[in-house]
């Protein structure tokens, strides 16, 4: 599986990571694992997935294949994600296998289940959304006769980029359907309809150890659910800021996350700050720190779940920011288009090798500027270059 | 050698680039090659070399092997080098093919003969050291009876990192055995012995169109005659710095070259600036630029083979400095010493997953600072801790 050394005496010391899932954040954790000569291999559920088509070391199988996960993981010295897919009970039979899990099973469980996540943020006294849980259409009706319409309704599991979340704006658009999940307990949650100033995101890594940092607060800019693009730092009061940044450093340290983890924050048009959602891995909101910051995540992620000394998160720039490449069908190719778009001068191209899809997240650009206008001005050029049909 | 693409018709546009070698610049050039979605194929004599071990692409071949290279190089967009080790022969072979060789024959002469550089540039009217051909012992005595001793005799060919060149002080030196070349010509040539007051480094991208960038003069800082380290801006006075640049730009229009050539610069205690060596690819002089430039030498290297836009080239700091990792014996692992020299802040490593060996560049680290001589001390730290016993 991975790449032969002929003189392992010669070159002793380099650490072994298994990265369940092969997608874009483990292509760039590729990358960044050549730089720190960090062995990792991914496991991927076909050929055509991006960290295979960067080289990345890689067996095949799915993350609720047990004989699959049991045979990756063997010989490593950690075992971390890309994503949230591996079911908790076999999370479980991974930590039996004395290989260490990264973040561990307790932790990521905030991420694959928004209903724990917010009663035990909410219980551990962290400002949340009101929310409750939904068993069936009543409990919607229950909870708007609470809370007024709209609200929002949310898939307890799998959700992701405005996937499995729904406004409802009154009774006649709450779904029938509404039963309970595979563990008989409810299958979605309902919220209030925030007025929201802004979305923000903060980046944590925090050591097994217990040591953390914080990245530059992000501000992060949505449509359908889905991350268009974000700007470091936001134009947002200082304290707004500050106040983010603690947040996101005390909830990782209660979820007990090693790794990198990405907190989602909601500011309310009258300045609240409230926790949204996490994420136990490299994310999205993080992209830009491959140039924007002294450590990229990618970088940190590594150095966190292998229990290395943490990386400084400045910003080498007044300011930074990221465009997500989003195709809207199978029609648009921006590695065709990408000779134009790098004449946008400072434009930092990433593409996953992924085949446009309506909707699909297949690439991202990202930019530093002396304001986050100018950064995201450029980036945002670049992007629609190759963008276009 | 290629990994499959499931899906061709969905992903189209992206280009095809095969360099000949899979040392650590082929291996930093795959990690570009991975942002922008490039095929990057690569040349390997082994299987534990860098760019292999970092998964790029591969078929294995000598450089002087025609059925190797005229194999690797179907297919591909544009062929381009980690070395210079391709016979002059093959290089004109390859160029029947009908795949375009950037940089071309006529240019990478200019890195693999250093005679016929300092002949070309000095006929230029390029500032060269005073030289001349050696093709016995009496050439060396004659030279260093007009010019004085001591004298700098070099290899015409294959010279690197120190190897082939000695500093000769007086006649009792001069080796009896120097004899012609495979052609019949001079294997060696002799040199003035400068007083230097620098050695400089500007790293120039140039597209076959003839758009050329120049990246901000590094200052080198050899020890026996291989890079130590360097760091930019140098603390000279800018009429030398913009003299360096101007010299580097105008020597790569005077070669032709394509792609990213580094131009090795002297600065005399007299103040003279004169053009020394030049290497045609990516150069350890621009492996700084993958933290501290807006557009990376690797990047910068496959958009102007492609012929794509070039990037900006300025700095994202005040300052930037780059310290090899050259291994003193084989007892030394800094795979095994990362650890503990990530922690110290800000340190950019770079390992190349070489076997340590006396001598051996198996890796570097970058730093951003306020000045040249903060940087320098982050990056000189974080080293000494990685060649630690």
């Amino acid at each position: 599986m991975s790449a032969p050394r002929h003189d392992p005496d010669q070159h002793r010391g380099a650490a072994r990571v298994a990265m369940v899932g092969a997608g874009q954040l483990a292509r760039m954790t590729h990358q960044a694992a050549v730089d720190l000569d960090v062995e990792l291999r991914v496991l991927a559920t076909s050929p055509d997935e991006p960290a295979v088509l960067a080289g990345a070391p890689h067996r095949f199988g799915g993350p609720g294949d047990w004989e699959a996960l049991s045979a990756f993981v063997a010989g490593a010295d950690v075992v971390t994600f890309d994503h949230e897919l591996v079911p908790p009970s076999l999370l479980r039979r991974l930590e039996e296998l004395c290989v260490p899990v990264r973040p561990a099973p307790d932790a990521l469980v905030f991420a694959q289940d928004k209903l724990h996540a917010r009663r035990a943020l909410g219980e551990a006294g962290y400002p949340v959304p009101a929310f409750a849980p939904v068993e069936g259409r009543d409990d919607v009706l229950g909870f708007a006769a609470g809370h007024g319409w709209p609200v929002v309704l949310k898939a307890r599991r799998g959700g992701y980029d405005g996937r499995g979340v729904t406004v409802l704006a009154a009774a006649a658009e709450v779904p029938g359907d509404l039963g309970t999940d595979g563990d008989g307990g409810p299958a979605w949650l309902v919220e209030a309809h925030l007025d929201l100033a802004a979305e923000l995101a903060v980046l944590v890594a925090r050591r097994p150890s217990g040591d953390a940092v914080a990245y530059p607060v992000v501000q992060t800019t949505q449509v359908a659910g889905i991350c268009r693009h974000l700007v470091s730092p936001p134009e947002l009061p200082p304290a707004t800021l500050r106040r983010a940044e603690e947040l996101a450093l005390e909830v990782v340290e209660t979820i007990g996350a090693t790794g990198v983890c990405a907190v989602e924050l909601f500011v309310t048009s009258a300045g609240a700050v409230l926790v949204n959602e996490v994420a136990l891995r490299p994310h999205n909101s993080g992209h830009a720190t491959i140039e924007a910051n002294l450590t990229s995540q990618f970088h940190q992620h590594l150095r966190a779940v292998l229990d290395w000394p943490l990386g400084p998160t400045d910003l080498v720039a007044p300011a930074a920011a990221m465009v997500n490449l989003i195709t809207p069908d199978a029609s648009v190719h921006p590695a065709a288009n990408l000779p134009a778009a790098l004449a946008v001068p400072g434009a930092r191209v990433h593409l996953y090798a992924k085949a446009s899809r309506p909707g699909r997240k297949v690439g991202h650009v990202s930019a530093l500027g002396p304001s986050a206008t100018e950064a995201l001005a450029l980036a945002s050029e670049a992007a629609a270059i190759l963008l276009a049909r």
